[in-house]
């Protein structure tokens, strides 16, 4: 590539590639890394992996491996250098604030700060709760959106947490926050959290209600947009949420950066997320031995030591690739896979898929499910070692939805016959399958095939080794 | 490149390229990206860039960025996830681990926890001090090492911090803690944070001498590393240190990851660094409302939140290409360089380079300095515009440090008569040289050339912009 020297603010380094316009049917919208690996099956032969488990960590975008192959060799230290690079490299980082600022179509005054993920964003804002705050939060959450209220740093602020109960539709959510809001004690500041989409269930959240119901009784609210922003638009104006957080990993651009955007006043306020250079403007030993600190305003207020500018740079380009492939493309395409996976697993009535909203309520492309006569771990690992399919099992990091949606099923044995386990001992262990820009139609269909196969006939081609795992009989 | 499906746990991904041996005179050990980059001059034409701010953040070494390349399509979710590729990614993220514990000489029992940076490493470690505990440190700290002891988590558990006069000399070092040490209330913890090398002069700090002190007082020691781990081998045992911290952005491997390595015992005590998913065994809500929590054991307590995977193999890489170097040579080829700057400018008297322990005191390459009749920025932005070349200018995030070393000396002022400014007006900017393991002689021979030339003659073709910026006078 030519080295970017002129190029504008807007776009500090050429264009790798331009997205794709929409895919052929049974094609992924966008191409992927990882898109012509192999894996071995233990049946012999290998065949092309099947990752269907976008919704812990999605393949990187090939366009943003490009971008970020591009950028690689004028990398630079942010902030902090006078050479060309250092310069171009600062650009890029900024830059990458306002594309993310534009693809959660955020307001004028809204901050972007890179954390490392959701986890780090929401950690983040939980330590900027102003004092005595009451934070309001299912526990439908992932653990990443449940536990941060209760850290050292908020609990120390004087944080108190309210769970909700896990609502059986989406009104229902509305009415219960509605209801733990009117109850709350008015003088103390609030927040809720909220998932827009469920990283268990796929299920969409109503977020601009609840976001409504939470400013009608002067509470601020922040959305988990972990599982919702690859798949949906997420605009913080016609949402109307104080803060946005998602993770570049799951957003196809696995460079270990996240985001928290949104309003500038809670982090402004805040004591600096980290202690350390960049944050600081000023330090200065006092006559007493100890030191004065003028930190930053801003987003450097919250983002000390070096940037990880090639994670933002990562994750703009993800936004842009997104934003123009048009999220109307892409939630066709999954729309499709959805209904790949529903239809062709619903005359197996040993599969039951897990929801709080019904079958019908709309979703993204995460589906989890339990199989009678399975235990979800030997499932997930059969897919693998039979089919080169990728899936996760367990509870999801959100084990009182699990226990929820599934409570201590005692039936849920798996096919050798040994109850299931799962942390704490209880007989819950689901399957989940996710898919998005990536997936092609193949690996869906693949699955449900899979899926069927191994549930009509799976059991019985099965023994349970010394070590007690649950292995395919090869000897028969 | 083959699918990785059978390699063991120490190479689950074929090495892409084997390290050099000893480097030609002249030319840089280990090869980095963007050695062929090409910059514009304001003079006209363009130059290779010469990179010579490694103390801020390094070029990725070609191998590691190979290393990432060949990785990067098998990327799957780390301790998520059942398909092959998901698996392949734990065994890599865990087989990162034991390098750095490798690489680090670490002890039976040590954890390795995988963070962002230096910067954090030395916040999560702030975090989890015990009780009412005692940190002593050296002024002459960078801030990522001076301030997280001073953090609202820190702060909140009672700690206090001991501010040391900096030294003129490593012995003077090691008495000046002794002193502390022996005045301090022997029945509380107590922790020393100190710095291998120096970020502003490069010199190196008498680790093991303050290491025996600190434990012949009771107290633990965290080493910031951040700058030693790029030149010098770090040998935990050796040193005798109970942690040390590093970045990768310095070490070559700018992927968002940084480490914090040592004893066990106070991690495995502390409350979770972040609050989320991966770090939570097991989450149940009680009956009254709130939740119980089940954490990890282990680095995975200070891991919430999808690991960087990519960071933290792209570190991995780098400690291996460093050890199959050698420090030997990398140190050999740093001597070189390091003379090559001081004997080059030992004739200019307007240079004057920042020292503590003096002049011909052991040293990485890193040397600051300041130049009679200029100002740093613009010394650092003419070295920029008109050589090719990019150094850092300023007051490192080391501020105490600069005016220890600078004091509020009023002659500097810069080429154009103004007196520099800096943070809080302090007529402090400083100029940094820093280079490593990709540094061709060049780039240091054209560093020497160029501040001879801009000191001889350069402030008689410059002039101040409406704008107040310095820049030559290309009218001329």
């Amino acid at each position: 590539m030519p080295a970017p020297t002129a190029a504008p603010a807007s776009t500090p380094l050429p264009a790798a590639r331009a997205a794709g316009a929409a895919a052929p049917s049974g094609r992924a919208p966008l191409p992927v890394l990882g898109r012509d690996v192999t894996v071995p099956l233990v049946t012999g032969g290998e065949v092309t992996y099947a990752a269907l488990d976008y919704a812990a960590s999605a393949p990187a975008l090939q366009r943003v491996w490009d971008d970020v192959a591009a950028y690689a060799p004028h990398y630079g230290s942010v902030h902090r250098g006078a050479g060309h690079l250092s310069r171009l490299s600062t650009e890029l980082f900024e830059n990458a604030r306002r594309t993310v600022a534009g693809f959660l179509d955020c307001r004028d005054g809204d901050q972007v700060v890179f954390t490392r993920s959701t986890t780090d964003s929401l950690n983040l804002l939980a330590a900027a709760l102003p004092d005595d705050c009451q934070v309001f939060v299912f526990e439908t959450e992932h653990h990443a959106a449940l536990l941060p209220w209760g850290s050292p740093r908020a609990a120390g602020r004087g944080a108190r947490v309210t769970l909700l109960d896990a609502p059986d539709s989406p009104q229902r959510a509305v009415r219960t926050l509605e209801r733990a809001l009117a109850a709350r004690d008015p003088r103390r500041p609030a927040l809720v959290c909220v998932t827009g989409a469920s990283n268990v269930t796929g299920e969409l959240w109503p977020v601009r209600e609840l976001a409504a119901a939470a400013h009608a009784h002067g509470a601020r609210i922040v959305l988990d947009a972990a599982q919702l922003a690859p798949h949906h638009a997420v605009s913080v104006r016609a949402l109307d949420v104080d803060w946005v957080a998602f993770s570049g990993h799951k957003l196809y651009a696995p460079f270990g950066t996240g985001v928290l955007a949104g309003r500038a006043d809670w982090l402004r306020e805040a004591e600096p997320y980290l202690a350390g250079g960049g944050a600081s403007r000023r330090v200065v030993r006092r006559e007493d031995g100890g030191v004065d600190v003028q930190w930053h305003d801003g987003a450097a207020r919250h983002e000390a030591g070096s940037p990880n500018v090639i994670g933002a740079h990562a994750v703009a380009s993800a936004c842009r690739a997104l934003t123009e492939t048009g999220f109307d493309v892409l939630a066709a395409h999954e729309e499709r896979l959805i209904r790949t996976v529903r239809d062709g697993l619903a005359d197996v009535p040993e599969v039951r898929f897990l929801s709080l909203f019904g079958d019908d309520a709309p979703r993204v492309g995460v589906l989890s499910f339990v199989v009678d006569g399975w235990n979800g771990s030997h499932l997930a690992a059969a897919l693998s070692a039979e089919y080169g399919i990728g899936v996760r099992d367990g509870l999801f990091c959100a084990h009182p939805l699990l226990r929820a949606l599934l409570g201590d099923d005692p039936h849920h044995r798996d096919e050798c016959g040994a109850p299931g386990t799962a942390p704490g001992g209880a007989p819950l262990h689901a399957v989940r399958v996710s898919f998005g820009a990536g997936t092609p139609d193949e690996h869906v269909e693949r699955f449900v095939r899979a899926v069927r196969d191994l549930v009509r006939e799976g059991a019985r081609r099965r023994h349970r080794t010394a070590d007690g795992h649950c292995v395919p009989d090869t000897s028969t």
